[in-house]
């Protein structure tokens, strides 16, 4: 099987119009969108020099909007997604669906909402399942490592180009990470920050479970030393397991058993069983195999490895980044997040705080993980509606 | 590569003597050991009908004693090993070398302590990967599901063969499972019981990681259905991940940052690599190239689903079980074990206590996770030694 979303942008890829400089498409519609599903649009925003030395020729990123652009381009919203998600940020289906829209926390009648599908992804921007203009067979292995800076980098290009001029940066996991990021590096450009369960850096326990991940995708043989997609294969088993080991630090021990405790499994699991199974198992399986349908398994191994890398302080120290940060910042952090607990988050928040920064921390009382920045809707809104609605410009779109 | 610790109970496996009946062959040495080097020891202790309903036609334990077994025979201490441990609990190497000898937590000088490898194993026990009688070849998948009772039981008859009358049941982890099973299922026998960094269960998080490994080892093409030893194959990256994800649960997030923190690899993994590396991902490596070597892969499917189904309170609920317990309990928590928290162990000797049993609870202020009960020899000796000595008879063995 290994049916994997096609990139849309793989035509545009093949072109080799606009190599090596910045070659700013218009995008198709012109300013903000009408309620209802916003389309799948994407920009070609030129050739990019990465962070780690490499270069891509042609690099698109796919992308929606929800409201409108003022005049003045400064109440624009980026809506940063977490490793697999996509740019569908609302809409039906969308990740952040109850938090965006007319009157919710980002609110589409007065702000501007973006949300683009990383670099690196697979959801239409240029991945590793892109194709190679100077192969024209995906990149596979061949793409560059990226950065979250880079991502971050990408996404200036973007808003730019849709004639943002400031904006709010709002993003959990490595969404958070590229909060900081914009807030960090682009001081210029945000107007507010929330990073939610993030911190500057992701630890030990964190980079470990990526590997874990990353060698199974990789000890799968139909891997095929990421050379899948030109052989028609795809490392269905290994990105299903990694996808297991990324389910785990997304949920907390505490949801687990609320959920589903000790529960015997109920129907049979998607592989081959083994002696009595119980609930979660199916579980597990089925978030396994639903990624398999719809990620690219190389894009897992670059992003994953960004989001270990990623080091706010990279380049010069925690201190001096830090103190580039000039726009109010508020770090939401989950109760029983395993993967970024909220200790070491509240003193990011502190050492801002000592720093002279506008920073505020709000901290949601869930069981449900890492992940409660998906579910918990009442909190998240409950956190997030005054802050935005505070760093808006007057007025509205 | 794939290679496996051969078990040394095959040859005696293949013997059609005693099918069907207890077939106890006298131990080489009689009672008890001097000092040094304990030899591996096994004994046939014929037929099994197993919990689940499989049959065993001829169970052979492999084991280790030391210290001297007195003329009552009830002085005696049954370690119980964690889920890829075996025999070797003291001497060179043993994994509680520290906690066992003259004058130590488990006094050699008093106590007769015994250490066997467990039903299902593959370190001189019968287990998978011995030969099944009815076919000469190893019995592979074609082995019956075994329990924690089942274990216990085998370990019974051991004991029994030794002639020790009553004795003091200690281990940690699915040892700890196998000192409470002593406790509540042969309460005749117990002086006293130490189920270490063990509850009565398994949690949904537990089993979800359990699960994560199996599919790894039976993903992996080398498994064969799990006849690969017939077909000289062996699932090498299958069982190495399967030991990643199980280190992650033997690890806390303190303990990992303590330890790798954010380093970056000072040396090549052992896998292909991917970007800059981090020290912690060799060590995962390590650990499961390390596992390979001297674990058997269907042994570890077997032991884990044991793991995942022992329910101390099962065919008749917790109440009824623990009322059975006759024998003095110490539980042991360890602050950041995320494997089996504190909370829920602490909660188990409050019931205890609330039924009238005899029970205390030590809990080790270590950040080395769920391993700390082989690594925090300070501790673990000052937890166990007043109670051990206080539960054995007087005079010494």
């Amino acid at each position: 099987m290994g049916e994997t979303s096609q990139p849309t942008t793989a035509r545009e890829s093949t072109s080799r119009l606009g190599l090596g400089q910045l070659r700013v498409v218009p995008p198709r519609v012109e300013r903000g969108e009408d309620e209802g599903e916003a389309p799948l649009r994407s920009l070609d925003i030129g050739a990019m020099d990465l962070e780690l030395g490499g270069h891509l020729e042609n690099v698109t990123l796919a992308y929606r909007t929800w409201g409108r652009l003022n005049e003045a381009g400064d109440n624009a919203v980026i809506v940063l997604h977490a490793l697999t998600g996509d740019s569908r940020a609302s809409g039906d289906g969308g990740w952040w669906e109850p938090l965006i829209g007319p009157g919710r926390a980002l609110d589409t009648d007065r702000a501007f909402v973006v949300c683009a599908n990383v670099l690196g992804g697979c959801q239409g921007s240029t991945g590793p399942a892109s194709l190679d203009p100077l192969t024209g067979r995906p990149y596979a292995m061949r793409f560059p490592l990226i950065t979250i800076g880079d991502v971050v980098g990408a996404q200036r290009r973007l808003v730019e180009a849709l004639g943002i001029t400031r904006l709010v940066a709002i993003g959990g996991s490595i969404g958070g990470f590229q909060a900081l990021e914009w807030a960090t590096r682009h001081p210029d450009k945000i107007t507010a920050a929330v990073p939610v369960a993030a911190t500057g850096a992701l630890d030990a326990q964190g980079i470990a479970m990526n590997e874990i991940g990353r060698r199974a995708i990789m000890a799968d043989p139909d891997w095929r030393g990421g050379g899948y997609a030109s052989e028609g294969a795809f490392p269905t088993d290994g990105l299903a397991i990694a996808r297991m080991v990324g389910m785990m630090t997304y949920h907390s021990k505490e949801s687990m058993d609320l959920r589903f405790g000790r529960a015997p499994a109920t129907r049979p699991g998607l592989y081959p069983s083994f002696g009595q199974t119980f609930d979660v198992e199916g579980y597990l399986h089925y978030h396994g195999a639903a990624l398999v349908r719809r990620f690219d398994a190389n894009s897992y191994l670059y992003l994953t490895r960004a989001m270990d890398q990623y080091d706010v302080g990279r380049n010069g120290g925690e201190d001096r980044w830090l103190a580039e940060i000039a726009a109010p910042v508020l770090l939401v952090g989950i109760r029983s997040d395993w993967l970024f607990p909220p200790a070491p988050i509240r003193a990011l928040g502190e050492r801002l705080a000592a720093m002279g920064k506008d920073v505020r921390y709000v901290e949601l009382d869930s069981p449900h993980g890492h992940d409660a920045f998906l579910k918990e809707w009442g909190q998240m809104g409950d956190a997030l509606a005054p802050f935005i609605a505070a760093h808006l410009p007057a007025g509205g779109g």
